[in-house]
């Protein structure tokens, strides 16, 4: 920070995953260790070197639970007893990465209050997608993950049809979640750099572009794949986790289409470039199909 | 815990000064570290060990902040766009040690939801007092901190009217914040531990007794120094800290007068209580005068 004096700072240098966090008492440490003394560096050193540096910080969605009621976007309007306050919207984490986000969004906020810093939360569905028009060659491709740790929904369902394992949803599948495409997530968060808060502000955008069931998403990528010829079944299979199955979901996504978000893609056609790009490597991912069955259980 | 097999456990284990956390960013990270990591190990060893236990957690009053509505006892009635449900109270905390607190709360909630453990939350307010009846002896009584990070208020003023300091409430000296007697706060804890939750239940007490304004307070404490013969002065010194100085507040705490609680004690009882320890150690505080003005700043 002291060599190039950012306007901006895109941290994305958090543990992300929900599952490596559920492992045991070293990972749930290494979680809360990593990402909440991590982004309290980042926020101390924005403080010292660059204050007026706009934190593009990146959240998760499903700090927000499953509540009964609209999901806002970070404040939300709040009657009680005759009196009313605009409010934090409380959130209801279901494993200790989510927590170890909804503590570090916490501690933005006071920064934000207390030393007068800005930053942008992001609170991202699930990003999907191998492909963006940055990568011209091979070698800007990057890693792909489809294990039970780091591998997320879209990516394990792709690497189980494309090497002929069944898919397999967690549970009944009738969970329901935010989804966006790798390119559509860029824009976002080049459009929270193009329009950045105030001094001493600290805002939240739900990041996301459709929301479908796990079961409606197995089906999208079946259906995909029936195009490369592959005959995929879904295969339902016991819920390692604790999670509810059925539940009111309602997420405001205001903030991101006011300053002009415009989805680029549909699904099917990011599922398609999934399997040009996964096909390829149809016998590497076949080696290692001992990884997607989930080992770990958050009982 | 393997050795004892504990029906409840008091957690008194974590960094418990507001002030200290905002020294700078090793204190801050050694809050979070030292509350957040241990509480889960404490967590992860009742899971492990005596997963019926109940374990009360000491938390702060302080993180639910200063919203404009009634303080809830940890969860309220949220009325939402038609819809509604029960869903946490927003904290809102106003340095890192409560910050660490709130998430502390969270992470407890959680495995309350998930392992199925059981916990009471107490948001206990300033705690005062030098003597409870298990003193029997000059030898068991306890440290007495006056100091700017672990001295609380009620500590501090009864150091400086004992002393020939003037009071130093800071800023106006309007903040208002709840108060408990040590006798009373022990009550309450007993209180829990002789009606504990269910097994899988997280339950909320708001832990305090009156509600004074740190004017009203230092009031209390110049009228008992008279009785001492002590004519101490007022003095507002500039608030090195950030917080708001008028605000509603209005916190409900009805959970543990259902159980039974009734204070024993008056503010003036004890501050009596107080004086009359502390002025025969009036030359050993007048010898540390130098740690009463506060010599760090929050900004």
């Amino acid at each position: 920070m002291k060599k190039t004096k950012p306007d901006a700072i895109i941290h994305l240098a958090e543990q992300p995953s929900s599952s490596f966090s559920m492992i045991d008492r070293e990972h749930a440490n290494y979680t809360m260790h990593n990402n909440i003394e991590g982004t309290l560096n980042v926020l101390y050193a924005i403080k010292e070197i660059c204050p007026l540096a706009h934190l593009i910080k990146l959240g998760a969605l499903g700090v927000y639970g499953t509540p009964n009621i609209d999901i806002a976007e970070g404040f939300f309007e709040v009657n009680y007893r005759n009196r009313k306050d605009l409010m934090p919207f409380p959130t209801q984490p279901g494993n200790f990465y989510q927590l170890s986000k909804a503590h570090d969004s916490e501690n933005i906020f006071f920064c934000c209050k207390i030393w007068g810093l800005c930053s942008t939360d992001i609170m991202q569905g699930v990003v999907y997608g191998t492909q963006t028009p940055e990568m011209t060659s091979n070698i800007l491709k990057t890693r792909f993950d489809f294990d039970e740790h780091f591998g997320t929904v879209v990516n394990r369902f792709c690497a189980e049809a494309v090497s002929g394992h069944k898919l397999t949803p967690y549970g009944k599948g009738t969970h329901r979640f935010g989804f966006i495409d790798i390119i559509d997530c860029n824009q976002c968060i080049t459009l929270a750099i193009e329009n950045p808060p105030n001094q001493g502000e600290y805002r939240v955008f739900n990041q996301f572009d459709e929301v479908y069931s796990i079961v409606e998403l197995s089906e999208h990528v079946v259906n995909v794949g029936n195009n490369y010829g592959l005959q995929t079944e879904i295969d339902l299979v016991p819920n390692h986790r604790l999670e509810k199955s059925d539940y009111y979901y309602n997420v405001d996504k205001t903030n991101l289409i006011k300053l002009g978000f415009t989805p680029t893609k549909t699904i099917d056609e990011t599922l398609d470039g999934m399997f040009s790009d996964l096909l390829q490597h149809k016998n590497r991912i076949k080696e290692r199909h001992e990884v997607i069955m989930p080992k770990t259980t958050w009982k």
